[in-house]
Order: C-alpha cells, then sequence, then structure tokens
C-alpha cells in the first residue's frame, strides 16, 4: 500500500519553490471567450524557468535532499525537460548532477543541461536500459535517483501550478491538464480537490497513446509501445504507482487530442495569444476546444505545460 | 507654432483607456538579464488588445470624440495595425468606422478590420493617394480622419505604455523603443522624461529607412522611398509635424537595426522567452543587443511593440 501524497506535500513544495520558480501568469483572451461563450483562464507553464513546469517538481524534490545526498548527487533519466529541471535546480541548489541522456538527443538539449553544469551520461536507446542505467549509477556511487513523474516530491511540486490558478482566479467549473506520465495531472488533482473541489478534471494525452485513458478506466497500469505523436512531451509509456491512484481517485475523466488538433492550437495560440507553446503544451488547449459546447457560460482552466519547442520544428509545423 | 501634448495628455489618456486597454505585462528574462550583465525590462505590448500598442492611440483618439463627431464617424487609413486598432475602438465606443485600406492588403488583415465591423474601402496602391481618399471621405460624409501617429491624441495614447513600465519597475538607465512615424517614441518620450528624466532614451528603425534619424540629426522632416524592410511597422516615409519636435527635444538618439538582427532577435524571443513579436516589434532589442557592452550593470528598458505577424511568415522568417 503506497502512502500517497496530500495537498499539504502541494503547500508545502510552494513554500520552498517560492522565490525559485516563477509565479506564471495567468492569461485570459477576448477571442478565445467569445468564440467559447465562456470564460477561460491559461496558465502558462511556458513561462516557468527553462520553459516548463517541469522546474516545480525538480526543485522541490532537490530541495530535500540531506545533507549526505546533496553531497553526493543526484541521476536523472530524460531526453527532455525534465533533465533540464534537474540540472538547473541541481546547480541552483548546488548539488552535483549526473543526467542520463540517449544517444541521439537533440544537440541543443544536451548543449543546455551541459550549459546549467550536468554530467551527461550517453546511452544507446535502441540497445540500453536508461532506467538501468541510472539505477547502476545511483548505486555505485551512492546518488540519488529522481524519476520524471512517479514520486511524491515531483508530483507534489508540478501541482503548485494549479494552487497558484485557483488562488489567482478563484473555483472552476472544468480544468483540462496535459497528461504524459502523470506528474503535473495527480499533483494538480491534489490542489484541485483542495481548491476547487466541484470542478471538473480532465488529463490529455495524444489520440496516437491512451495508455492513460486505458489505465483510468481499468484501474491497471496499461504499458504502450514509446507513441508516434508531435506531443514528444507525452510520449510515455505509461502511468506510475503513485500517479495512477491519485488519478482514479481524483480526475473527472481523461481525453485524447489528435497532432493535426495539437498542430491547430499551437497556431491559434501563437498567433492569437502572441505565445510559443510546444506540441505537448497544447493537449489541454485541444481537448477543451472540442468540448466547446458543453463548456458555454463556465470558468475554465487550461494548463498551458510548456514553450520548449525548436524554432526550426516550431516553423515547419505551422508552414503551410 | 504646434502647440505640443505634454505628460498632462499621456496621464488622460491613461484614466481614458483603463479597463479597455490591457495593462500589459512586463517580462524578465534570466537569460537576456546574464548576457547583458544588466537587468532587463520588456514591455511586452504584443499582449496589448489586437496584438499591438496601437490600441491605446486609437481609443484615447475616439474617445475624445464629441456626440457628432460619434455620430457622423471616424475614417482612417492603414494596412496595418493602425487600422484594426480604430475599427475595435471605433465598436467598442459605438462610432462608424470607415478604414481605407490598399486593394493588396492581406487577406487576414481586411477579414480582421471588417470583423470589428469596420466598412472597408479599397484604393489601387500604385495608382491612388490613399490621403488624398480619406480626407475626401472625411469631407462628403463630416467622418473624423484620425492618423496614424501626426496626431496629439494618437501619440499621447501611445505614451501610456511608457508610464506604465515606469510606475511599475521604476526608473531607467537606458530605454529602447521601435520608431516608424513617431507616434509610439513621442508619447514615449512625454512619459519618460515626467517619470525617468535621466533616461536614455532611443528610438530604433530600420537600416533601410533611417529618415528618422536623418530627420532628428537635421531638424527638418526627411521624406523617403518606402523601405524595403521586414519591418512592416515602420515602413513609414516620414516623421510628422508633432512627432518630430517632441522627439527632437526629448530622444537621446535615434539607432537603426538590419533586418538579419531583427529575424534573429525574434527567433530569440521565441526560443527564449517564448513570446511572438512580428519584426517591428523587435527594434528595441535588436539595437540594446548592439550595444550589450554600454549597458553593463544598468537598468533597460525595451518595448516590444507589436506581435501581428502572419504564422506561415513568421515560420518562413524562423525557418532555418
Amino acid at each position: 500500500m503506497i502512502d500517497l501524497p496530500t495537498y499539504d506535500d502541494v503547500a508545502a513544495a510552494s513554500e520552498r519553490i517560492t522565490g525559485h520558480a516563477h509565479k506564471t501568469p495567468v492569461m485570459t483572451s477576448r477571442t478565445v471567450d467569445e468564440a467559447f461563450g465562456a470564460r477561460v483562464f491559461f496558465k502558462c507553464e511556458n513561462l516557468q524557468r527553462m520553459g516548463a513546469f517541469k522546474f516545480r517538481g525538480a526543485f522541490n524534490a532537490l530541495s530535500r535532499f540531506s545533507p549526505a545526498q546533496r553531497k553526493a548527487g543526484v541521476v536523472a533519466f530524460s531526453s527532455g525537460n525534465h533533465a533540464q529541471a534537474i540540472a538547473l535546480s541541481a546547480r541552483l541548489l548546488e548539488i552535483p548532477a549526473t543526467i542520463v541522456m540517449p544517444h541521439d538527443a537533440p544537440a541543443a538539449k544536451v548543449a543546455a543541461t551541459k550549459g546549467y553544469g550536468g554530467n551527461v551520461v550517453v546511452y544507446d536507446r535502441y540497445k540500453e536500459d536508461r532506467e538501468q542505467i541510472g539505477r547502476d549509477l545511483a548505486a555505485k556511487h551512492g546518488l540519488t535517483l529522481i524519476p520524471p513523474y512517479d514520486h511524491p516530491d515531483v508530483l507534489s511540486g508540478q501541482g503548485t501550478a494549479a494552487k497558484e490558478l485557483f488562488e489567482e482566479v478563484g473555483p472552476l467549473d472544468a480544468f483540462f491538464v496535459p497528461l504524459g506520465g502523470g506528474g503535473l495531472l495527480s499533483g494538480c488533482a491534489l490542489a484541485t480537490r483542495a481548491l476547487s473541489p466541484d470542478c471538473r478534471l480532465y488529463g490529455v494525452e495524444p489520440d496516437a497513446g491512451n495508455d492513460g485513458q486505458q489505465s483510468f478506466r481499468t484501474g491497471a497500469i496499461v504499458h504502450i509501445e514509446t507513441p508516434k505523436t508531435i506531443a514528444d512531451g507525452a510520449q510515455t509509456q505509461h502511468l506510475g504507482n503513485i500517479t495512477l491512484p491519485i488519478i482514479r481517485r481524483d480526475v473527472t475523466d481523461i481525453l485524447t487530442a489528435s497532432d493535426a488538433q495539437l498542430v491547430d492550437c499551437m497556431g491559434f495560440i501563437a498567433t492569437r495569444m502572441k505565445l510559443v507553446v510546444e506540441p505537448t503544451g497544447c493537449l489541454g488547449f485541444a481537448a477543451a476546444r472540442q468540448r466547446k459546447a458543453e463548456l458555454k457560460g463556465q470558468r475554465i482552466g487550461v494548463l498551458l505545460s510548456g514553450g520548449n519547442v525548436d524554432m526550426a520544428r516550431f516553423a515547419s509545423l505551422l508552414a503551410p
């Protein structure tokens, strides 16, 4: 039986990250409000430090290290935002960081991780198991492994985004949150149930990989092949042992969105709201747009989870 | 002798537009601050209503109409942001609006102007004089012509952007503002001299059309051919009879930036700050980057004037 984190952990995380993470702005758009016939509040985690909500959970987790853990260091495996979030948080807290990245990770991401002072260990993603490498490094050097989502301190940190949203705009009728491994969604679920208990809460994952939806419905963690989707932040293969029970208990439903819908949302948000949001970051808005009819007259939250998209890729996705 | 507007006019404009224009956010970036070794404050007018500072001046000007003027209506000529700003302000104030647009204006801009309820009159930009058409319409139907920049109420309205910036962050050492016809720059000059009198104030125009720089140095309004630049908001051919004297009196210097520098800034701001800024909107930042060395340790303001760039164009400019 796992001891699930509670809203108290989100509140404690909030205190730990204050002054380090940005309290990101909540934006509104008259165009969106008119299109929806509703009031839509966008929580802009694309404007978070290093460009995604991931910094919240990483900084919270590393803040809780004991002196011995701090001295030995942290290890994380990720090709994306989690790696950079750990590397940056570690630098700020003066903790040595080792990041296990695939040999074909984009040069920009490797450079950014190194730029934050992270020690990058490369593995062959076709032949080697990154989790095993992470565990081996942890055992050999006494490092603490921080996984990308299935960790109480990580998900409690992510939940601070929802806490800030509700504290700024008050209770909502419905709230749409991107879903990958469930760290963001489960953390936001804890905050939602505490601060806006009647709010319908939706996790949104790519059409191409609806393992979350399947797991939500069956109650068992469904594993899938890495889904083929432009939402690279939601290419997770399964939910976690901690995230799933929270999601099953506190989330209203899991929805999906297609790549075409994500590109359309990305262009819409760039054109009308002047914000760069990565494909994964558009999942919540894409689902809300599909359900416009049933949201009429309501107060809606949409979490834009990140903005880390290479400009060449952004340009090619938006090119006509 | 022209009676130039003063800071009191900016303050009065500020009261008129409150609740109608957005008080746009001031953003900062640790990456920029580290690169500059300075503190840089970005005033985000790309997040203003209809995507540019132009709404401030248009709404202020239309707010001052007499009952008779309101009833007869407004006329404006513009292919860009001013047209939309007038159309939107007129709709909000229930004033009929006629907008004179070139026959080859982008369909999206024509549609947006019509969407705001504007009555669009098309002219042939190679054969007809839009100013004459505007004046004829004004005379024939008793409409009030609101020019895009050389008008006391327009420029006083634009100055509210600088007023908000200084009120939010306090005095600055240097402030960089895009320059087309000078409405934004002269309005910001009034606010700067009142609220941060020692601040160095720079207007920045495209390399391709430095009429402002020439006019600033000689004191006479220099007319040029429409400059070939991607900064379409600064393709003006001359400063105005009201904007030039204010600029000569209150501005420190006029600088220029190349198209290549604007594209580079546009990509940087999109990648690092997750904001869509149109090429013209990057003029101030482009000039500040060139002067990094002399800005060290200082408090810098950069006005991002607008974000209205077609996504296909944005993508093609940023494509590698």
